[in-house]
């Protein structure tokens, strides 16, 4: 590969990062919209917002579906960034 | 909303939420080979893989992409992890 070449793909790269990242961006969204129904649906039932049940199958569901190359304890530490911001949303929901 | 519906609405989000959370791991995966590609041709180019300027470019994407539910700064933090993981795949590549 030339300089020219390894330019060009990183350049390419970065333009399909981007694409990529939109797309996670648009998942998020559509996954905080369901977790605001879940928070008005255990509203309803007077259930907490954290538990820690559910969470786990949450991780089992994520780790048991990755085949890489991203390694599952990374997989592990994204989710736990993602439940925990949806758990805040959830929280300033429900003092509203 | 009669209390089984409430407990149908739970059901059904929490399935969505599976198949969400299968969706954005196939990306973040998809994430994770583009930027492998990226430092391969990083090496070639002797780039560091740590460059802040992409990285807020980044940033901007996706918070300028971003219209809700989940706000800018939650979604500024999922992608700090995500970026983060994967600086660490990177690295660890690279020592290889």
């Amino acid at each position: 590969m030339t300089k020219e070449d390894a330019l060009q793909v990183l350049e390419d790269c970065r333009q399909r990062i981007d694409e990529l990242d939109l797309m996670i961006l648009e998942l998020l969204n559509e996954r905080t919209r369901v977790v605001e129904r879940i928070g008005q649906a255990k509203q309803l039932l007077q259930m907490p917002i954290y538990e820690p049940k559910r969470e786990d199958q949450v991780y089992a569901n994520v780790t048991g579906g990755n085949h890489g190359p991203l390694p599952a304890e990374a997989v592990k530490r994204v989710f736990e960034r993602i439940i925990d911001e949806m758990r805040t949303v959830q929280k300033l929901r429900m003092q509203k």
